[in-house]
């Protein structure tokens, strides 16, 4: 793997969610059975900054060359199941307006009976990213952490308006959430991001993380807001995962800071965009296979570049 | 009027375009004939920073004490015909969805038959803002200037459609371009935004802004790319004139600089923002009543705190 900053030892990031094999159709392309779901994309954006734990199933047919794409991120397998049967499966079409896109398939298949356990050696984990999967399943691992210092956790508009009462349980619980515009607006009733944000803000997060694509995204928390602008890019291929490698930029960031200040929850952003950034200019991960964490520092100076209007 | 800042006399900026009595309905209120019109939402932001020379056309309608509030803001109105008949008039309605409006009613009145000429005090203006009129006139009118250093030109989506070759002839001695995205999508037949930029600065303009709303806006130039979100608002009243007052902000820091680099771009794209988003706040120009320099400063600092993550 990339060899990460010599600094003492990150904290680690323990992470569940979904591992997937996608099939997508962008205005570019179509792959089939690409390396997906929300806890892959998270680890392997993470895993620039600081040690994965990833908590995930997948099905007897999932590819041995993916799991060692993994490995070779450093990303700590222990807590990923194999189960006979197939791997969770998702099948999807987006509109030349990428922002928009239908799902044409989904298969539950192995994760359908999903019940994440943490192995012994992940309950010590500094932080905990809940990634995109049932409420009640994100509450159950994070009973099972010992240590926590900093959990953040991401849903999805079906989860709002299936299990809205098992989501709002766990926010008192959730240090960062990190939503999109749209979920904010559907979780708090409101039509204005930052009548959203108070009103999710009183629900439980200290920070709330609203994304907004191609525009960029904002942090709220009590006394502050951050704005980011997303990376200008001419060359969008699959916007999947982008979210997900956001907060895993993100969560790996404050990982290796080790802070979780105004100044480190600021920079984790911006690396959080940059992850993402880089993630829609290919397939699936397929960008990530061969991005440096020196491209990935080239891509943060660019940024500063791009946003400083203060000398 | 406002002290400006007591430094070396900034440039002048003259603008065309139109002065108008809106009839607004927003989700949060409607109100029928108040203040509106490109040049005058230009003339009133860019008047916080230099001297201001308005060239403009209204009916014998039009309130006095609408002119003496324009005067009042130290802008000059040799410039501003009044012509026997009816003020131009446009009534919209906004969605809940503010970035989406109708327009119920538009009446030209003497607007017309407007023949823009210049006061001969006005043609050593060293800045020249072509707000949104018809391509032709704006191009008589900056034939009439003899020291002009910085373009700016708007349009609208009308005028890219139906006097589509009388623009493209004018783009050549734009400096700075000011559109939204979707007027930039429309102009350049490509549907990203970098894309489309690249291709119009291909057209002339050296500097190229893309208005993006509550999104915020980028700048484009060969060799640079500027990002700045929008300041978050909760209390959005009426859209009507920001991006007018956003080009106002711009040109007359510009003015105030007397430098048109890299740094002074920047920070006067900061100040359009800062005063666009104080427009929004009410109807009309209602909110630039009663607003201080001091007021913008202000807000300029906060702008550079929701966005820092330098130091």
């Amino acid at each position: 793997m990339q060899a990460r900053s010599s600094r003492a030892p990150a904290h680690s990031v323990c992470v569940v969610g979904s591992v997937a094999l996608d099939s997508l159709e962008t205005p570019r392309g179509s792959v089939r059975d690409v390396l997906g779901g929300s806890c892959t994309y998270f680890s392997i954006a993470a895993s620039y900054f600081a040690p994965v734990n990833m908590v995930a199933v997948v099905g007897s047919d999932f590819p041995a060359h993916e799991l060692e794409f993994l490995a070779s991120r450093g990303i700590n397998l222990d807590g990923l199941e194999t189960v006979e049967g197939k791997t969770f499966r998702w099948a999807g079409r987006y509109h030349e307006d990428l922002n928009l896109r239908d799902t044409l398939d989904l298969q539950l298949n192995v994760f359908g009976a999903f019940q994440p356990k943490l192995p012994d050696s992940y309950r010590d984990s500094e932080l905990m990213f809940l990634a995109n999967i049932q409420p009640s399943l994100q509450a159950r691992v994070l009973s099972q952490l010992r240590n926590v210092k900093l959990v953040g956790a991401d849903t999805i508009d079906h989860w709002i308006r299936a299990e809205r009462d098992a989501l709002v349980a766990l926010l008192p619980s959730v240090h960062v959430l990190s939503i999109n515009d749209a979920e904010a607006m559907l979780l708090s009733g409101e039509r204005n991001v930052v009548a959203a944000a108070r009103r999710i803000l009183d629900m439980g997060p200290a920070t709330l993380l609203v994304k907004r694509g191609e525009y960029g995204a904002l942090q709220f928390a009590a006394d502050d807001v951050f704005a980011v602008p997303a990376y200008p890019l001419e060359n969008v291929v699959d916007p999947t995962g982008a979210g997900d490698c956001f907060a895993g930029g993100m969560f790996g960031s404050l990982a290796e800071a080790k802070s979780f200040d105004r100044k480190a929850l600021r920079r984790a952003i911006v690396y959080g965009s940059v992850l993402a950034s880089f993630c829609v200019e290919d397939f699936g991960p397929n960008r990530l296979r061969t991005l440096s964490r020196d491209d990935v520092e080239r891509r943060f100076r660019h940024f500063m570049a791009l946003t400083d209007f203060h000398g």
